[in-house]
């Protein structure tokens, strides 16, 4: 896109500007400028007054142009202080790439989990870019709080006793309420009550899939799918994903024509890592080319109500007509994952799951459960999740302009439709294990990128999480990893 | 023990009594009119004055005999009311019968979880002797829901937030200190926490032994145990145990030179359902002839702090040289069940249990975890064990005395040492399970015994839990399943 002939306004050079409105061709002018590297990320863009002299256009008309400079996130206005140069976020800025080849069984017979990045989690002294956990901060911990402290007190006797499978009544009636957001409607019944979507995904796993079987997945994917397909002894085949628009139906008739295939694995809203969204039509494909092999599809949409613009994406499960979709989720993104609270809607293994979840663990915790259920009754959730949603979208955009001017100019970022974490392709010779491990010394976490394949692809790739609001040190980190990632490019 | 001679006081006749202590002399001869039915269970037995005047001894001597008819549990003193025959539960009442057969694996294809029996849990409806659950009135709710509130508001953010495994640092150093009081000490880095006992089985499970490998359990064993070997593809070999002593030691090692057995799971205290207690010899020999056949044992302490009188026994644990132990635990017999407080020391598995954790739950949930914690270092845990013994202790025994009064006189009743179920074996002909269904029909939840075998045996026994106080519905209760078992006997 970028543009061959600058132009000169008010006619000095009447190329392809002729005809355009002026505040248009100003744009333009700028924007070449920026491209070309006159006007550099962070350099204050000449003042209005300046470009109006310099041009012989009306102020009206620079003002103009500045608005069209900042809906291409070229500029950005800085309060009381004038338009700067943003970050190389042109649209040349490419997203990682992915592979069209149709991809082989893989055995994941021992998938390691990368314990530093488990503990990581709760270690306050690193820069937490790598869990994609949300920042407490950004959670409504003081209402929880509150609500939680009153149900313990009022209900004493109820929360410290079992709380069977399918779980509390309360909490299921809570998430059927929201389904309808979803594109659906399920009742409370269809719910079963799982500690995380972790647990709703080892539910659905072992009970549609039994060791030695196939089951697809998307690649990248979180490395958390990957162990829980390790532990229960299950093949993958792992197909590579688009990053704006998740599984590529196309890939996935052909693997099934091929392969033996016992489920499939989908998050098609705000995938992780890639944070992309699935197209309605190949939704509707996928659904459909699953129904007819009777082949169950397990939706994760623990980042369903994290949209960065407009509605709530509907879930796969609103286009299931025989329960052939389990779907699962839970409030660990977006209100407390210390609470603990998931859920699966099993479809026709319903029963099934929930005789496993009690073999396994049992009943949840009830306070929990009451607290959520609270929560999303009168506490405003749906208020809180539209700061939320702003809030990721902003972090998400500043991330991304401070990786592209930190980062090798080579390295492609993610541009996810919502959630909060980046992809960042290096070039190849990096290796982001290595990278990992000079960040950690450098007291900064991230996620690196072998960790979301099955074959240990993407060993040239990261996961940023941008989760936690950006701080000083968040900012010294980026220019860190960028450093780094330069010293390993080179 | 009948005695054969009845014998006069005062040298009226001077047969055995002869030269023993009149208040013994007398003790006996109350004795004998108790088992001979002269006097009856509920009848009061005669007053001081009357026996003081009839068989002409002193008050004293009479005093005394009482006292000796009630170590001897036949009497029991009422406030205000005098002394009463306790139900039959002479020397003369069984315990049920076990079998010294070597068993053979059987596979636990599709062990049918009972469904009806958890929902039961949490059915208010029902009179609540299914379930091996604590009453919450005896539990100290009051106190954690403040324990629990405090924490949510001081520690608002904190809580929120993930907890990854190994869990919550403050109650693994609880646990770790109050495991001086299994017989050892164990540092808090030896233990994992869990969603509840369960989940320490399963993880301790899953990572000893693989899909068609054989495990030796005790038989009567908890049914979800059984449930759990059953998910997860195992064979198992139950091992008749004693109601007094739990596992033979003998027919342990028989087993094991005839099988290959990938791990034992042990309930060395109180187990469920017997509530027999294992001998320390037995114990040592047990630990060793694992540790000497690296075969792993699975200790389950989940009673052990609930002994009815005298010390807490140790754990098998405390005998462990080469971590060959995993102890799994919770709190949930103590403290609050809906807390999920459970933990596993997984002996030399510990880092793959962690990391089967992490694949298969992920964290914890920090709330009732940190509440738990603050019980144990200052809620006066000690003190509440202590109290809930002497309660348990009492319901068990008052149980005991109602069953023998109500149940037909075949009727065997286990006698635990600790915990609060009985186990009650039948005639021959009666079939649990129906029991069950009527129990059930006539508001009544009890354990249909062949829910306690691999193999379904003891059809014609039930667990009674006496987790909750006696309430005169439960009186009622007891009355009308003695009548339905002694129908279903005729």
């Amino acid at each position: 896109m970028k543009k061959e002939h600058p132009v000169q306004v008010n006619g000095k050079e009447n190329g392809k500007g002729n005809g355009q409105p002026r505040y248009l061709v100003l744009a333009d002018e700028v924007q070449t400028m920026i491209e070309a590297g006159t006007l550099r990320p962070g350099d204050r863009i000449p003042s209005i007054r300046h470009l109006s002299e310099r041009y012989r256009v009306s102020i009206p008309t620079v003002l103009h142009a500045y608005t069209v400079l900042e809906d291409r996130r070229l500029v950005e206005a800085r309060p009381k202080s004038g338009f700067y140069v943003r970050a190389r976020l042109s649209s040349g800025t490419e997203v990682p790439s992915f592979s069209r080849r149709i991809p082989s069984p893989k055995t994941l017979s021992r998938f390691a989990p990368l314990m530093a990045l488990v503990d990581d989690v709760a270690n306050p002294r690193l820069v937490p870019m790598g869990g994609a956990n949300p920042s407490p901060a950004l959670l409504p911990s003081e209402k929880l709080a509150r609500i939680t402290g009153a149900i313990a007190r009022r209900q004493a006797r109820a929360v410290v006793q079992y709380d069977p499978p399918p779980g509390c009544p309360a909490l299921r009636r809570e998430i059927s309420r929201r389904s309808v957001e979803w594109g659906t409607y399920l009742p409370p019944e269809d719910f079963l009550l799982t500690n995380g979507a972790t647990e709703a995904l080892h539910l659905a796993l072992r009970t549609v899939a039994k060791p030695g079987d196939t089951v697809m997945v998307e690649s990248p994917i979180y490395y958390g799918i990957l162990h829980l397909l390790s532990r229960l002894g299950l093949r993958t085949v792992a197909v590579p994903s688009s990053p704006r628009e998740g599984l590529p139906i196309g890939a996935v008739r052909k693997v099934l024509e091929r392969e033996k295939v016992a489920a499939l694995i989908v998050i098609p809203n705000f995938s992780n890592p890639l944070g992309s969204l699935m197209p309605e039509a190949a939704r509707a494909e996928l659904v459909a080319l699953a129904a007819q092999r009777q082949i169950p599809i397990i939706e994760d949409d623990i980042y369903g109500d994290l949209s960065h613009r407009g509605e709530r994406p509907a879930c796969l499960k609103s286009l299931d007509a025989d329960g052939g979709v389990l779907l699962c989720g839970s409030f660990s993104k977006t209100l407390a994952p210390g609470y603990r609270a998931g859920y699966i809607a099993g479809g026709r293994w319903h029963r099934e799951i929930l005789e496993a979840k009690v073999a396994l663990t049992f009943g949840g915790s009830p306070l929990p459960s009451l607290a959520i259920a609270e929560f999303l009754r009168n506490g405003g959730y749906d208020h809180h999740l539209r700061r939320l949603r702003a809030t990721f979208r902003e972090q998400i955009l500043r991330m991304r302009e401070a990786v592209a001017a930190a980062f090798p100019r080579e390295a492609k970022i993610s541009d996810p439709q919502g959630g909060f974490v980046l992809w960042i392709e290096l070039a190849r010779q990096v290796d982001s294990m290595v990278l990992f491990e000079k960040a950690r010394e450098a007291g900064i976490s991230i996620a690196p990128g072998h960790l979301f394949s099955p074959a240990a692809e993407f060993r040239n790739c990261i996961r940023l999480s941008c989760g936690h609001p950006r701080t000083p040190a968040m900012e010294k980190a980026v220019a860190t990893l960028g450093e780094l990632a330069k010293r390993m490019s080179g």
